[in-house]
């Protein structure tokens, strides 16, 4: 078993569908919205991402909210419509995991785990997503630090599942203009200290759309191996986090915008005349 | 149901064993090791402890740990050992409850289920408390804020469990010199905004054993309802946490040092002569 | 001369008028507006606490305002207006300082010159201070460290001017409910790092009137040395900080309320009977 | 007068010597020691980074010290090293004031003067740079607010002085793996509120050499009009700030790499061939 903490002289690249992968050369864009409203929210955002086009998509079914009273997602219903549209748009699907009895059926649907921020030291449910048999994608606590949170990574690592991504969203401090602050340091200091790869939350780091593209560029500049963005149909309507998602047209015009980046830091974003694959799909 | 953010015109007085109840004008103390590590180790804190008097014991069985590597506690052995002292001395007992597979065993065993920090928004172990039929011990997150305590605490409330302690027990801050920033502003306002009894952990707050009693006074004088504070027979040896249990001898002085400030804002810390029960034992 | 960081075997006691003194058994109680607003301001705040009574007045004449388009203080008619007052009902004055160009007129009207967080490492004004020829209070910078705060200290020190009184008044944190965070487990730690005074700033601290008087029996039991709290005849028409100013008669009220709690560990808050020469006056 | 938070519709570009403006298309990189030590130190740095070549020279010559038995810089000895280097190599030069009696010394030799972050409040220094006659560079403070920086700078702007650069430095958080955290959102945020440029130091903000690059380049692709960044002849052996500074070699280096990130972000970091001033120098 390789532990988090190995230098990385070799970078883990972990599989999370046929076609792709996180962690090489290329970089990976996941897209969505923050919550699955319905089938034809996802139809949209699958079609319209597609051209963009992103590798991934994202989307919550079980969602981990402040109040026991706010909307807690579409459950199975959500992982329903994930699975289908993951499948007709030939898009692997990421959609977070909050407790050890929702596993196995989340593992059935989507191609990988997202453990969030407030669970990023629920050790318990790190155990059993060491037998998940599936990619996690594990969140930074608000308030984790780089030990903390390679430490989160070493309790899957060490139960069993050596595919975990992780991924910076940024940390809570005194200034309320962005929700977060989002620690480009600390991704930086992550490929130096792992061989895991890294990925990037712009949009929960500053929570507010304007900000969501020169970060975008940012985290790519400094060496992340991914991003993960949210953006939905029709922003001012989405049912959480409204005020951070970007609209479809955005989120394309964003992966272009990110090309030159990723190719000036000598990776690339791939585009559709070189995935041939989602072309014949 | 009452909301946790109800007024508190009345404050909820929770009772956690025949003779002891959390709440009201008579403070609680709480004592016991960061981890259990034996039943010699237990038998003389209780004995120990049951001069100053405390009210109950703590100490850990299943400890959240930041690597997978670290000592994860007795489990059901240590389970076994704290409800033996409990019932020898007439002490009730607090652990904490890492996972729902967890509860039950617990339950069996203590009179008060402790949730940590780190889980401070597992929102499927605060619902599964809900019907854990045991009054809930929820610490503050490391980085939570005042709202988002208390919702976390509406979640066990909203499940079923009314009965619910608050814990502030310090929060991540810049300076190292302290462990964690202990929030007694926080403990005044959640006074004002919550019926809810809080209590506060100093020694997690602040780390070092010598910064201890003149935190747990100000606690007491900022109005909260109790507190929780490590101590060992040989602090220096302890599993964990060593640098911030008292000694036995130091934890007895600073409950007789507490009653006077107590007394000052018109609470009561019991003496043994108040409590006939425990003379009896 | 003394370091600021001597172990405090020696408590220094520093004089700040013929009658009051800072850091001996007596704790000392600072009173006053936010901003000298006008002679009968100050004579309204003066006579009403005189009967608490406080030890001192505090006002800002030179304000330190986020924005330069903000108030900035009455200036030299405020400092006439502070020194009427404190002679009139013998009471020493504390004032904030801002500028070295400031320091010679300052220290003609007032007993105490008080170095604001903005400038806590404004390194020329203190060394500056350290000619002043009379006794500063430092207070602590929004994010500074204890080990940072104390090498403020000896700045002024190591410039000729041995009294220093320090001043905790909240640390920047992530939750908004209060303005800041008062960090007690700094004056617990400063109490046994230095020799030199440490009193507390309620009001800054939190920013909310309701909970300064909690704070205020906490940073006493915790051992400060005293406190400087805000107060105003009309809190809601004060020009600045209006959320937090006592009104008069809770300030006389909180002082009444802090002396038991005070006589808990072992100190004493004047009260007009043991103040002699405050009646013959 | 222009406020600073005027919306940046039209960006101010300043001028701070004959061939170097910020806040253009071209972005401006200023590079050099913490300290200015030498001569032979100084002399060594411009000719290095004469090749990259950077923009401008940075040195401390009145050092802000946590300790007042820190080394406190040569004054105006090293000023006058400065000067002289940057005659000889044409390169302008900023260092830092950190009093008003010092801004007239400074200004005769120095292109730009820096105000330090423990000075961003100093509201008396900030209002005397307002007649200054130089540009200024404000550096954010530990722990100030995106509004309050900017409303720092409106203070030099209201007192008579257009010509402000902004710049992000790290802000103080939890973790201590990192120096302070670069708060990029901050960045973002800045150059939609204001139309004064903004520029990174990444030294500051992490602490540790190598992971500068990454996060220099980090924050040319999130926007910003320029970096400064510390490097010395033998970085191990700076007086200040050793585990910070980049070799020179190191330096040249990053320049170099930065300049494709530039341009996929639609700016230029001038090379030699379209610096023919510096060539003909």
């Amino acid at each position: 078993m390789l532990h988090a903490q190995t230098e990385p002289d070799q970078q883990t690249v972990i599989q999370i569908s046929d076609n792709v992968k996180i962690g090489g050369k290329d970089l990976v864009i996941i897209g969505g919205p923050c919550t699955v409203e319905s089938m034809s929210q996802m139809e949209q955002v699958a079609s319209h991402l597609s051209i963009a086009p992103v590798q991934a998509l994202r989307g919550g079914v079980y969602k981990p909210r402040t109040s026991p009273y706010a909307f807690q997602g579409l459950g199975v219903e959500g992982l329903e419509i994930l699975a289908k549209v993951s499948q007709r748009h030939n898009l692997p699907v990421v959609t977070e995991v909050m407790a050890i009895s929702q596993i196995e059926t989340i593992a059935a649907y989507a191609d990988m785990l997202q453990v969030g921020s407030r669970n990023m030291q629920n050790f318990d449910l790190l155990k059993a997503l060491g037998q998940a048999g599936k990619p996690i994608l594990l969140k930074r606590g608000l308030a984790a630090t780089i030990e903390e949170f390679l430490m989160a990574a070493e309790y899957i690592l060490s139960h069993g599942n050596p595919d975990v991504v992780l991924c910076e969203r940024g940390i809570r401090s005194f200034d309320n203009y962005t929700r977060n602050v989002l620690d480009l340091g600390a991704v930086a200091a992550l490929k130096q200290l792992t061989h895991l790869p890294v990925i990037v939350d712009p949009s929960h780091a500053v929570g507010k759309r304007e900000l969501v593209a020169p970060l975008a560029k940012a985290a790519i500049a400094c060496g992340a191996d991914g991003l993960i963005i949210e953006c939905h149909p029709e922003p001012e309507k989405s049912v959480s986090d409204a005020r951070q998602a970007l609209s479809l047209e955005d989120m394309v015009q964003l992966v272009h915008n990110l090309r030159p980046v990723a190719e000036a830091v000598g990776r690339r974003i791939p585009s559709l005349k070189n995935q041939p694959q989602l072309i014949a799909a």
